[in-house]
C-alpha cells in the first residue's frame, strides 16, 4: 500500500490509506488512544483502540505506520481524522533531551543548537530552512533569467582575497592552503573567461575571532558577478529586482511557514541610495551618533535603517561611496579617497557588500601597492588583466543574514542549520 | 544607449546598435578591416574602415564597445554584418600566453589549466560549463518537485564519515578539525529533523594521494537523502527518473553546446540492475577479467559497461549488492555478508554511490563496533538515532564525472573549473 502523505488526506475522505510519521503528542484515555502523527506536510489525529497497541511500546517522537480509514469529524482541527486499524513502530524514540511540541520551544539557543535533530522538528523552527530554500530557489530563479551562469569554485586557495587576514589554514598534501573567504577571485576570472554574468551558492570562511549574534565562520554566500556595467549603479538595480523577485516568490510559496514564524515581507520599492559621507553627518545631526571612522558601526546601521524607515518608508538602504581606506583593493576608485562601492542595510543589518572593480592591471596593481600588497603575491588573479577583462562589478548576500532579518530572529546561528562559531563544531 | 547581445542583432537589421565583447579574430586588408567580435550569445562579422582606428591600438582578445549599423551580408556566416561608426577600447589585451581561437585547443591539459580564463574562451571549453550548469539545475528541478528540501551543511567537521582516512585536517581555533568527505552524516540527520527529503549541492573534499584522471580533491557532489523507502530499490527509481529528467533537460536546453562539443546525451530507459556478485562472475566467464577482490576495478567498470550496452542496450547499469566489508558502518546490512548498496556505472565510470542506511541505533552501534569503530567518536551522529529516525537511503552523484562522461571529456579536471588535485592549488 502506498504511503500518502498527511497534506494529501482531504482526498481520501472514506477510504482506506497507509500514512507514517512521527508521533508528536499522545493522549491516553480509558477507552481511547487519541495520537497526533506528523510527517513532512502536516499533522493529523489519529484514533487508535487500546487494545490494538496494548503489547507495542510506543513513545512520543517515535516513528510509525499507521493504516486507516480516513472518516469526517468536524470536532477535529482537519475536518477529519483517522480510525487505526493497524500501527508499527518503526523507530522506537527512547529518549528526548527536549520537549518540541510546545507552541514555543523555551530554551537557550545553545540547548537548541546541541540537539539540532530535536529543535529542529519544532513547528516554529522548521520552516526557517524552508523558507530559506525558497530564497535559494528564487536567487537562481532571477538570474538563469537575467543570463547568469551557476559556477562553483574552489574553496582550497592559495591565499586570502584581501591579503591574507581571518583565513582557516590547511595542510594540503606539502603545501599550506587557506580556506576561502569569498569567491571574489574567481567569480571576477569567471566574467573575464566570457560568461560575463556567473553565481555562486557556496560556503564562505572568515576566522574571526570575536563572537557576535552577526557572525559565524563558515556562512553561506550568494555570490554574483557581471561585466560590461556602467556603474555600481546597475549593481544596486539589478539587485533591487533581485530582492523584489526572491520576496515575492517567498510570499508566494511560503505562506503558511510565514504564517507559523509571523513574518511579514518587505515591500521592495525603489531603495533609496545614501553616500555613506551624508549618512554620517545625518546620523550626528538626527541622533547625536558619532562616528569615530568613516564607517557604520552595528548601532550606526540599525539607526539610519530606523531613520530611513521613518522618512523615506524603505526597509532598505544602499549605503554608497565607502572610502578607499575601507574597501579592498580590488575596488574600482572614485576620485582621490573613495570607491564605486555599496552596503545594502535591511532592517538595520548589513546583508550585501558590492561595488564596481578594477579591470585595468596597472591600476589594479597601482592599487595594490598603495595598499602595501604585493602583486606577486596574487600572480594568478593579476595575470588575468591582462587578457582582456571587462569592466565589471558584483556583490554578495550573506544568506543566513538575509533569512535572520526576513524572519526577525534574534541570532544568526538560528539561521543556519549547523552553524560554525568560535565555541561550536558539533553537531 | 543600450547594450545589445549578439544574439539578439538579427531583430535589429537596418538599425543601430551597440554592441561589446571580446575581438576573436582581426583580418586586416588594405580597404577595411575585419573584425569577428565574440560575446556571452555568440559571434558577429564587424567591418571596420581602418582610418577608424588608425590611432588605436587593437589586438586579438581585447575588449571593445562598438556601436554601428546592422547591414544584411548573405555571404556572412549570419547573414548580417555590423558596419561600424565607432569602436572603444574598454580594456587591451596585452598578453595571449595560449591562442584560443582556433578550431582545437591542441594544447596539454596543464597548460589548459594554467590559463584557464583563456582557455574557458575556447568554443569548445566554454559550453562544458553551461552544460554543467544547467546538469544542477535540472537536479534542482526535478528534487523541488519531489518534496526535497535544499539544505547547506558545514564543510568544517568534527571527523570523518568513515573513520578518519584521506581527511585534509585544519586548524580551527583551538581545535583541530577536518574538511568534510561528504555531507553523509548530516543530511541523514535532516531526514531524521522532519524534513524527509533533503538535497545538498556543495564540495566535499577527499586526501587522497593518488592521480588519475578521474579523481579530484575537492569537487562538487549532488547529494540527496529520503525518509521511509522501502530499501535500496526506492532510490534506484528515483535516480533512473531523476537522470531522465537532467538529461532531458540539458538535451532541450543546450543543444548548440552539445552539438560544439559533439556530443550525445543517452536515453535513459530502465537501468539494469546486477548484483556485484552476478557481475563478477559475468567479466570473468564473458573476458576472462578476474578481481581479486569483490569489487570492480577500472578496468572492470569499463568491461561491464560494455556489456551492458552491448546486451542490454543500456548506458547505465547499477552494480547491487556490494559486500559488507566493502561499504561504510552506516549502510544497511542484507544478510550476514552483504548490503542494501549500489553503485552506478556511466559508460564505464562509476558515478553514484547510494544506498539504504541502517534506522536502528543498536544495529548501528554494533555495526561500527564490527567495523572497528567507536560510537563514542560519532557521539552527534549516533545519538539522533534515540529520537525517532525513519529507515532512508540516500545517494551521491559527482558532478565533475557525470559532466566527463555525458560530454566525452578524457580527464574529469576538463569538468572543473578550477581544479584541485595533488599537485594543483591554483589558479
Amino acid at each position: 500500500m502506498r504511503r500518502v502523505l498527511i497534506a494529501e488526506l482531504n482526498s481520501y475522505l472514506g477510504k482506506e490509506v497507509r500514512i507514517s510519521g512521527w508521533i508528536h503528542r499522545i493522549r491516553r484515555l480509558s477507552q481511547v488512544t487519541f495520537l497526533i502523527l506528523r510527517d513532512r506536510t502536516g499533522m493529523i489525529q489519529v484514533v487508535v483502540d487500546p487494545a490494538l497497541i496494548e503489547n507495542t511500546q510506543i513513545s512520543t517522537e517515535s516513528v510509525v505506520d499507521i493504516r486507516g480509514l480516513v472518516k469526517p469529524e468536524p470536532r477535529s482541527m482537519a475536518g477529519y481524522e483517522l480510525l487505526t486499524q493497524s500501527i508499527e513502530v518503526l523507530a522506537l524514540a527512547e529518549h528526548l533531551p527536549i520537549q518540541i511540541n510546545g507552541n514555543e520551544l523555551n530554551i537557550p539557543l545553545e540547548t537548541v543548537l546541541d540537539h539540532r535533530v530535536l529543535s529542529l522538528r519544532h513547528a516554529k523552527v522548521n520552516p526557517i530552512f524552508k523558507v530559506q530554500a525558497e530564497l535559494v530557489h528564487a536567487f537562481q530563479e532571477f538570474l538563469n533569467g537575467e543570463g547568469f551562469v551557476q559556477v562553483f569554485t574552489p574553496k582550497i586557495v592559495l591565499g586570502g582575497t584581501e591579503g591574507g587576514t581571518e583565513l582557516f589554514a590547511l595542510e594540503y598534501f606539502e603545501e599550506k592552503a587557506y580556506l576561502a573567504q569569498s569567491p571574489q577571485f574567481y567569480k571576477e576570472m569567471l566574467v573575464g573567461a566570457g560568461y560575463e554574468r556567473v553565481y555562486e551558492i557556496g560556503p564562505v570562511y572568515r576566522a574571526e575571532k570575536h563572537s557576535t549574534s552577526r557572525h559565524l565562520n563558515e556562512y553561506v554566500s550568494l555570490d554574483l558577478e557581471m561585466g560590461f556595467i556602467q556603474s555600481e549603479h546597475d549593481l544596486m538595480d539589478l539587485e533591487t529586482r533581485l530582492l523584489r523577485h526572491m520576496f515575492s516568490r517567498v510570499e508566494e510559496r511560503c505562506a503558511s511557514e510565514l504564517e507559523r514564524l509571523g513574518a511579514t515581507i518587505p515591500q521592495v520599492k525603489t531603495i533609496p541610495r545614501l553616500p555613506l559621507g551624508e549618512a554620517l553627518e545625518l546620523l550626528e545631526r538626527q541622533y547625536g551618533k558619532i562616528h569615530e571612522e568613516a564607517d557604520l558601526d552595528p548601532e550606526g546601521e540599525r539607526l539610519l535603517s530606523q531613520y530611513v524607515l521613518e522618512n523615506m518608508a524603505s526597509e532598505f538602504v544602499f549605503v554608497t561611496d565607502y572610502p578607499w581606506k575601507k574597501r579592498p583593493m580590488y575596488t574600482m576608485p572614485k576620485g582621490p579617497s573613495s570607491t564605486c562601492s555599496f552596503d545594502l542595510l535591511f532592517r538595520g543589518l548589513e546583508i550585501t557588500t558590492g561595488g564596481q572593480r578594477i579591470h585595468d592591471q596597472h591600476l589594479l596593481m597601482d592599487n595594490m601597492r598603495k595598499k602595501g600588497l604585493e602583486p606577486g603575491d596574487f600572480a594568478a588573479y593579476v595575470h588575468c588583466f591582462a587578457m582582456g577583462m571587462p569592466p565589471h562589478g558584483g556583490l554578495a548576500i550573506g544568506l543566513e543574514r538575509l533569512t535572520t532579518q526576513i524572519l526577525g530572529l534574534r541570532n544568526v546561528r538560528e539561521a543556519s542549520l549547523f552553524p560554525r562559531d568560535r565555541r561550536r563544531l558539533t553537531p
